[in-house]
């Protein structure tokens, strides 16, 4: 039996190389086959990298590949197979795929396997019907050759797509509407190339805005007035909240593929710089807060944390705002290195190299926003850095496959503070302690593991106010379960959980849907999550009283298409999780 | 009419790319025809790259290149192409010779400057008769095709070629010997792989010690115990001065071709840290300092400081330990950054990027050792480094290729402390006001520019004890003027210079004879000078009186194989210049 849900476009979520390997994981365990990450991003969705424009070359010891199938294997690759492979074949979810490997294996070893899939979590291209046997072929030859670069994509290309909608002086001084803005929520419209705005109190849309396609994530500026989205084809918008219906005032493509983008937040330098971190090319860019003016690009080419092995793709995950340093920290997943990028003087620019574990993909703050929680997926570790120091506090052993979103902040009744992920390999939720100075025999080690419905969690969530913590469930093969939440009462954590049917609560009927991302209202009393539908169904938004447990709302709107994350501003500007 | 002196490997000194640029600045007004840096120093000599490791690829646009063709066209490659137009050809003293370029240009017209060379600088590989006409034929096509790779090379590798022959628990507490170990002078034996340790004051060859090949640089530890070299194929050597007789007691390859070593000289750090950088891969190591045991690698691809684009290949040039920091001061050539690496937490590597100018070469430590004065040589600029705030102070324009070595600093009677440059493609010698204290009018200003015997520059030197500056012209295609020096009293710089006849007094008669590198002994009386003849004819080296400007002695000796730099250990270790 094949997923009913295989149309859908689970990677929208800050996921690249996770959902095939989650699904993969599955798999195993449940004998369902997985949805590669490849396949979902690039069904019916425009491709972020252009194929044409990679520089294609031959390896004379290779069987032959004709021009004109270069160009349709290079389409194909990057359609289906970069995304867990890498664009330059290095592997990353997925398995290298350079011609030292390639060509030992020959043709009719890589045709089977192209053909077949592998349990180890390679999709059946072949017998699922996604490839022809002359695809196949063409591809099982075009392996062997060297990986087609991408082009670079400098400052000359950064400036040349860089659009000023609405300069600085013809804005306005004040907010020019009613809007609540602090209690806003923007929400992804994956496939519509588009943002919602969508009011907290009322649950209205206020407003749609195009976007970059498929926006990874929406932050605020820290004064609140400036939202910044980022799409998977790397374009990022700055929207300004205060005009007289939020606009969007600038755009820059950064390059071909990205996931990252903050604000700085440090005291006297708010809303002052913005940052985005692209996977390719692999490098991060400083950016004028109020316009997007690129400054300053840094490449994160270079050696990975264990081997000390160059790596020629180390793409950019997460990226947040120091609260103790005028520093962005630049999480980079294969080098599984933590830059902390000093923003006091970019024509001199100071990066702390902090070496954490590979490959780094994303976190949180602690509760006092000094340590910074991030996953390493492929270690099965949480790194803890040091943001006052700018040091490594500890690797943290803890489930398979780590996958916190911003995790979870509270104090465990019994352990004192605490900041929890859920993971996407197994059932089990991390409570890492945090309070090294009150709580020190705790800090930094796992104190609790608690059981969840299931593998497959994306995110985790709770809030200062409320004492539940609730934990999603997107990615587990059982609908059941992947439609429905699981939350805990966190005095009472022994308790287990309650499992909440969201899904059936979205009253969308039968087919594809996953809940996920739980996210908080400002005030911390309602908890909105998604019903991500594929492109052809109704998707919606289901809204749950913190207290009761109860549905509170269901928000639907033929606009709503494939709604994923969504953010609060109040929550994201000041880091509250 | 040829050079006279076309079999000499001059780029042994510290000219990778510059030769060739020189050569071809003085053929412009001399007439005579240049000498190729990569001609010379290849010609008969190891090569530091192994081409046949270089991972071939084929362009299905480019005309047809056998498997064989490739492996021979590869050899040609890094024979006579790669010193100046780099192994990635994305072009540095040479122009870029990519197949986005190569393929518009064509088979024909390749073929064309290949044969006759150009007036800008690209040698008559045909009609001297160094290619045959099959081999031009061959290159023309094979650089439409990309350019081969060569291997990368990271922690396997280096820990796998480290060597410590005498642990730190078998070397003496004291020194063993009754060498004045201050006073010695550490010479490259460059074409015999060689270094000669000799006597400052009896003149006589101490020993010669293996290294690498063609030693770039030796540099003391901070205690004076420790001696470094560094070969142009990336060996690294240590040699212990206090056993019986200097012993090279740990050795490294850090890649394929490299120029610069240094150790760590901060309080606290002495003698704890070494670094070099290598060309190829383009990367810095720290190490221990005692053992050479290579600890952190990091990788120097990005963005050029200019036009912020990403460059594959930029080289380390020069690396000096800073005084006001705990720091190395690295200069990266091709994109013109130079990294203030921080090496008290080499776990959580602090490096601050200073964008200077293209293409950074080597320079020195002003007066007071705060700036950092270092060559921009395609920039025609000084970059003025401030090692105690790591910034940019100024950029300097200054004379046609600026090429200090390590700079003189002395007190100029008009203007104060200047540090001076001379210039490779010019006949001046730049002063640099360096005081901002107390002739701040001064300071960052070329003060005064003097006139020299001529271009070729290579290496200016005084001594804080010395009224003297000597200036060479070894590059100058006038044997009378490459085979002399000009000294000038810097009290009176304006009566002009004498000429000291150096090749003359060496007494080596007829042939190619280069007189380079003026060196102080450690009390700044005397002056050597290398004349460096062929590997075939005799060499010597030439010591003068510094203050009668008469000869001293003149060293020969049959293994003095093509001396070329020449360190004293004290000012060595105590950046005396």
């Amino acid at each position: 039996m094949k997923y009913s849900i295989l149309g859908l476009t689970i990677s929208a979520l800050m996921l690249s190389g996770i959902a095939f390997e989650t699904a993969s994981a599955a798999e195993r365990s449940s004998g369902h086959p997985g949805t590669p990450e490849s396949e979902m991003r690039y069904k019916g969705a425009p491709v972020p990298i252009d194929p044409s424009k990679a520089q294609e070359s031959v390896n004379s010891a290779a069987p032959p590949v004709s021009a004109a199938e270069f160009v349709r294997a290079k389409k194909i690759y990057f359609e289906r197979c970069a995304g867990c492979h890498g664009v330059l074949r290095k592997g990353a979810t997925g398995k290298p795929l350079t011609p030292d490997i390639t060509l030992k294996r020959g043709t009719a070893f890589l045709k089977t396997l192209i053909n077949y899939g592998s349990p180890g979590g390679m999709p059946n291209w072949g017998t699922s019907g996604d490839l022809t046997e002359a695809d196949i072929d063409l591809m099982a030859r075009f392996l062997q050759h060297e990986p087609p670069v991408p082009p670079e994509y400098g400052m000359k290309e950064m400036e040349a797509s860089w659009k000023l909608h609405v300069p600085v002086n013809k804005r306005p001084k004040k907010q020019m509407n009613n809007l609540d803005l602090s209690n806003l929520f923007a929400v992804t419209l994956r496939d519509a190339g588009k943002i919602a705005l969508i009011d907290g109190k009322t649950k209205e849309i206020v407003q749609i805005i195009d976007s970059g396609y498929a926006v990874h994530i929406s932050r605020t500026s820290y004064s609140g007035r400036y939202l910044f989205t980022i799409g998977r084809d790397a374009k990022v918008t700055l929207i300004d909240m205060w005009m007289k219906t939020p606009t969007t005032v600038a755009e820059i493509k950064l390059g071909m593929e990205a996931r990252s983008v903050e604000t700085s937040k440090y005291k006297g330098y708010e809303d002052k710089y913005a940052i985005a971190g692209t996977y390719w090319p692999p490098q991060f860019v400083i950016m004028d807060g109020n316009t997007l003016k690129p400054r300053k690009i840094v490449a994160t080419r270079g050696m990975t944390v264990d081997t000390q092995e160059y790596h020629p793709e180390p793409r950019v995950a997460a990226i947040v705002a120091s609260h103790e340093h005028p520093e962005f920290v630049v999480n980079v997943k294969e080098t599984g290195q933590v830059l902390m990028v000093n923003y006091k003087d970019i024509k001199n620019l100071k990066v702390t190299t902090i070496g954490a574990a590979r490959y780094l993909h994303d976190g949180g703050w602690d509760s006092t926003k000094r340590y910074f929680m991030v996953a390493a997926n492929k270690s099965n570790k949480i790194a803890v850095i040091d943001s006052k120091e700018d040091k490594l506090v500890k690797l943290v052993d803890v489930g398979k496959i780590p996958h916190p979103g911003r995790g979870a902040n509270f104090v465990d009744p019994k352990y004192g503070p605490v900041w929890a992920t859920g993971h996407l390999g197994d059932d089990t939720i991390a409570l890492i302690g945090t309070d090294p100075k009150r709580h020190k025999s705790n800090a930094w080690k796992v104190v609790r593991s608690i059981k969840g419905q299931g593998g497959g969690n994306l995110f985790i969530k709770t809030h200062p106010k409320s004492s539940n913590l609730w934990v999603d469930t997107a990615l587990n093969p059982s609908e059941a379960i992947s439609q429905s939440v699981a939350v805990y009462d966190i005095k009472n954590l022994d308790k287990g959980f309650e499992v909440l049917p969201i899904g059936k609560w979205s009253g969308l009927g039968e087919g594809a849907k996953r809940v996920v991302q739980p996210e908080y209202n400002k005030a911390g009393t309602e908890v909105w999550f998604s019903v991500w539908s594929s492109t052809k169904d109704e998707s919606a938004i289901v809204v749950v009283d913190d207290k009761t447990r109860k549905l509170v709302k269901v928000i639907k709107d033929k606009r709503l298409v494939t709604p994923t994350g969504k953010f609060n501003v109040y929550n994201t500007q000041h880091d509250v999780y």
